[in-house]
């Protein structure tokens, strides 16, 4: 099944991505000057394979599960919060919940695995397990479980598109979760914890460098398979990130952008690119996260964060900031006049014309 | 006048500010983890006074504004560009215009120095004088025509405020004015104009050669004292700039924040800043510019960009993306839940409370 989905991605459609060039330079601006908006509106073309992509159905799926590793301290939150932000999600009181609704973004919420019994009808029950076992001690979970995982988040996000949606974002909650997307990082990228593993918002030194060894202690314990994502899911990583992983390749596979949040976030993306690297492709960076090891996975993904506000929440909270700054791509495109029709009622098209007219170098 | 203005704009209101930062810090997140957002909430309470700082009418106030310096050819584009463009302002179809829709801002255009008879109702006509001289040559304009374009930013601001305008954005046209920008950041900050000047959008090598001369010249020829931002204005500045560094000190005169756009913004921000550094308090900073001066400008300024998409078109583009982002900020500080409305409906908040909860480090 997963093979099957990661076969099916195509390339972006390079002829949509030439006509949305071409419409690009045709406005009345100096070729290129509005910079990355104008690689986005090409993106989205390329996505799409029309000019003007739509994105106004657009949701952020949230997988929440528990992390095992909690046992050893790591986190400075109790295991029971990534339970209560879940349910709160539904609320609309989370920092995601407020910025999606002021971004016109729905909220899907999926419980993948967190360690209690939730019964809420606006919750996705698509749990694999009470939470993953201890990294520090045992692998996550199973190949099996992992592989399960994965699939959830593939058709998550391909319902999330035959329900309509036509942009994704790919958020988390999961206390202990930095630790286990680190724990991946490290594996994938072969660089020592403490290169990657951050202080979080309340870590104290002391907790920082448990957290650390923590992180080493699972990889030398675990020797997860640098060139097998799968197997350095399951043996480090944890079932949030598998599904958000599978979550990415699903909208890849359906033909919609997926735009990536935090440090969690592009560790996954991370995974799903390295299962097929066209996956990348529909993929769109959101912000900077103030974590140290998200600047490491987004020069091992080869993308580059547009946003700056050193935030480090998670649960999506950064995809609907993009979602806002995709729509000023959209119009752009969109609406926009063209030269001609910046010229057209005045006298000075023919001096203009006469200049051999192109704004440039303004 | 303008003395007066420089010496009644008042610190940020502390109280306010505080009681942001405590509202803020009893929301269900780890304290600080919004980043930037948070300190913009912050920001806009001490600009207010108010807890909850309402931006929802908000423009984008555009000096045009052409330059003599234009006949050293520094420019690919002509001079004809200025009128045209100002004009297509109020058509709705440059890309500043389509940004402010999308975020719902208004325009103001400005003509403090076209060197046209423009006719228009939808266009200020606050003219000086058809264009400034060739810098190159002689001083752009006098001392007082200087003082005279700074005090035509202060009233657009106030007239701004006084129709409601709640927040400001700082945007120019005027062909020529990267020169002229790039000319007094040199003498603001004694670094030679290579360092400086940047190539724009289309500037052949041997322009860009040509660009980097002429603000050297300009320099010496004119000696602007570093000391005096008006003097510098005035030698090899322009009246977009010294309009638009009136619009900062008149909004915060007003106590209305203010956004910078680009490179040619930023320096007026930096003129203004040095008139009076409490103006400062009410800038916020928007897009990380293309052209190799911004760099220069904000760390002299003391602001870092939140945006980074590489544009270069002017116009004030950057602002309305801004006005976007602040809405995020304004969203998380009056809707976001706090810790106890996160807890206070599940069986939870005994163990929570029990946990000495407080979410860090997620």
């Amino acid at each position: 099944m997963l093979k099957k989905f990661l076969a099916e991605v195509k390339p972006l459609d390079s002829t949509a991505m030439k006509s949305a060039q071409e419409r690009l330079d045709s406005l009345i601006k100096p070729p290129g000057s509005l910079g990355e908006l104008e690689a986005i509106a090409v993106k989205l073309a390329g996505i799409s394979g029309k000019l003007y992509g739509d994105i106004s159905k657009r949701c952020v799926i949230i997988f929440a599960s528990d992390n095992g590793v909690v046992e050893e301290g790591i986190s400075s939150a109790p295991q029971v919060v990534t339970q209560m932000q879940t349910l709160n999600f539904t609320k609309g009181i989370t920092g995601v919940a407020v910025l999606a609704k002021q971004f016109n973004s729905d909220l899907i919420v999926v419980d993948v695995g967190v360690n209690a019994d939730i019964e809420n009808t606006a919750i996705k029950n698509k749990k694999i397990r009470k939470g993953t076992w201890n990294i520090a001690k045992q692998p996550a979970m199973t190949r099996d479980e992992a592989v399960q995982a994965i699939l959830v988040g593939i058709e998550t996000a391909i319902d999330a598109v035959n329900n309509g949606y036509k942009l994704i974002g790919i958020g988390e909650m999961g206390i202990g979760n930095t630790t286990t997307s680190a724990a991946i990082l490290c594996a994938l990228t072969n660089l020592p914890s403490k290169q990657i593993a951050g202080k979080g918002a309340g870590l104290s030194e002391e907790s920082y460098r448990n957290k650390i060894n923590v992180i080493q202690e699972a990889l030398e314990r675990n020797k997860p398979d640098p060139s097998d994502p799968i197997d350095v899911i399951s043996k480090v990583g944890g079932f949030d990130i598998a599904a958000m992983a599978g979550a990415y390749i699903g909208a890849a596979y359906m033909k919609v952008p997926v735009v990536i949040d935090g440090f969690i976030s592009i560790v996954a993306a991370l995974c799903a690119a390295k299962l097929n690297p066209l996956v990348k492709e529909y993929m769109i960076a959101s912000h900077a996260s103030f974590e140290q090891g998200y600047k490491v996975a987004a020069e091992a993904l080869g993308v580059a964060p547009y946003l700056h506000f050193g935030m480090r929440l998670g649960e999506g909270s950064g995809c609907p900031l993009m979602f806002g700054m995709m729509d000023a791509a959209c119009v752009i495109i969109k609406d926009m006049g063209t030269f001609e029709q910046g010229n057209i009622d005045d006298e000075y098209l023919e001096e203009v014309r006469d200049a051999d007219f192109h704004i440039r170098g303004l």
